[in-house]
């Protein structure tokens, strides 16, 4: 048995083929299921593990003839994370359609043509909502995408919702909250700063913050982001039924809350190098987006949940030091 | 100005076109506009119109260097009708996609080189709804089509106010109930039966009815169909604003009701040509569909009402013998 990660080579993609080689199996119809291959797909080939089962493949994630290459009948589970961030997809159309809408759709009909219905676990987003939304956002609340990379989501929904009822995959959309603390460096997603407002800080850096301190915000830690991917790959379709979209569980904080819980673990002085710097572009896409959502069938079904933000500051040391 | 019918050879296409024709002008921004050329594009060049104003243009919608060649600075607004009906879509997946989710994309993306914001009206239908419905499906339920059909115009929905919302075209997507009584032959849509067994009988000819007789339908005449659309292209942007889907007006009639209303208008002896014969795969697509939907807000808005569902077949009637 194989399992692929497009976007492997991403923050969450590293982090769930970590969380995945450690485990070495995943719970498919009852029975844990080994697998002989890892397939990261990236841009890059940088792949950081030095592990047999890893094959790390350099492409565009939008080239069919490179997934027909890819994925096999053996290939049992696709985690489908390769996306252009909300940023950049805003700022450049025709990139962010390529990887966010027309690459996923590819990799559906590569599935359709070998003919045994992978799993396939794609990341959405809250960004497919938007417009006037009720204060508590519902699985089943009507998707009002408001930017390019929430509309190309929702369209990938539909299509994994399609491809799915047509017996195609057996496909499983999770609706992320923002992630945060996120390693590394800041990049174009227009929450990059939900992570940057704790990260640089406690890096000893100073760091910016585009919207103002009571907005709200829908975050996930990557921990449970992780998590949460391997238990939507491990849940039995027949738990889920017909719809395949769900929202998965978040906390709902403002930045001050953030800032405030900053100040509690790591002290006073690192919360001093953050400025507020307001960017409208930013304070647009993200005060568009809902700030809590209803994640009764999320829990319903198992997943997992946060303790607080503190607690998902403290996860973020560790994971630093650990590193 | 010139105007762009796509499926301009279909039922409908035709009887907008005669309408604009009669007009001979379209409301724009508060100013009646004159058109010279009514390019009406559809797989065959049979449009009967002896008018110069017409040029029939037979081709594939999905072509894309065709609508280069048929979408111009001056063509300031787009009917787009053509598609693939919802039994075929379901029968023929790949052929369903290239019409109803490519092409559109592919108009939408000619309508974006040309740089002038066309209004573009899109035919949308009750089939973009689906799983668990409110009693009243309201504009902003959540859509969750069961067909590819259904998928596939819920697509298009999203990639036209995406489009809009980038300032590419000025969109309009109008869900249409079911059209009734539609003149010519039945079709592969799986409604096709719910104007055979009103035309069927009329012409002297036995029609089967393949849902029980309390199935509840949502229903629209072809002539407010035909308004519906001349009305969603003249609406003003800014009345509008950002939601661009639309749920018209309609009939909520049961296939008993329609039968005892084909009775009273043109007596027993033609209702009994109809037989009923239980197709589950039809009774599976149009049982999915919703049986009425809240329409307050294209009623706010203008869009025109129907008398009773006897009037319907009146009308009907009126435009058999006027042709």
């Amino acid at each position: 048995m194989n399992i692929l990660i497009t976007g492997g080579a991403g923050f969450l993609g590293r982090r769930l083929a970590r969380r995945l080689l450690a485990r070495g199996a995943i719970r498919l119809s009852g029975q844990e299921r080994s697998f002989d291959r890892l397939v990261l797909l990236d841009r890059t080939d940088d792949a950081p593990f030095d592990d047999d089962r890893v094959h790390a493949v350099s492409g565009d994630v939008g080239d069919e003839a490179l997934l027909d290459s890819l994925v096999d009948r053996n290939t049992d589970v696709i985690f489908h994370l390769a996306a252009v961030v909300s940023g950049q997809a805003e700022a450049e159309f025709d990139l962010g359609m390529h990887v966010n809408l027309d690459a996923s759709r590819r990799l559906l009909q590569t599935c359709r043509r070998r003919g045994h219905a992978p799993r396939v676990i794609f990341t959405s987003s809250v960004a497919v909502y938007g417009g006037e939304l009720p204060d508590e956002v519902r699985d089943d609340t009507a998707l009002k995408p408001r930017s390019s990379y929430g509309v190309a989501k929702a369209i990938a929904e539909l299509l994994l919702a399609e491809y799915t009822r047509r017996g195609f995959v057996d496909g499983r959309a999770l609706r992320l909250p923002t992630v945060s603390v996120r390693p590394g460096r800041p990049n174009r997603a227009a929450s990059s700063f939900a992570s940057g407002i704790i990260r640089e800080p406690l890096a000893g850096e100073e760091a910016y913050c585009p919207v103002d301190a009571d907005t709200r915000l829908w975050l996930m830690s990557p921990r449970v982001a992780a998590d949460s991917l391997v238990h939507g790959a491990e849940l039995d379709a027949s738990v889920l039924g017909d719809d395949r979209a769900l929202n998965l569980t978040g906390l709902s904080v403002t930045v001050s809350d953030m800032l405030e819980a900053l100040g509690r673990v790591a002290g006073e002085k690192v919360v001093e190098r953050v400025r507020f710097a307001p960017d409208d572009a930013v304070r647009r896409i993200v005060g568009g987006w809902p700030a809590a959502w209803d994640t009764s069938r999320a829990r319903a079904l198992g997943f997992p949940v946060h303790g607080s933000f503190d607690d998902v500051i403290r996860e973020h040391i560790e994971d630093i030091r650990g590193s």
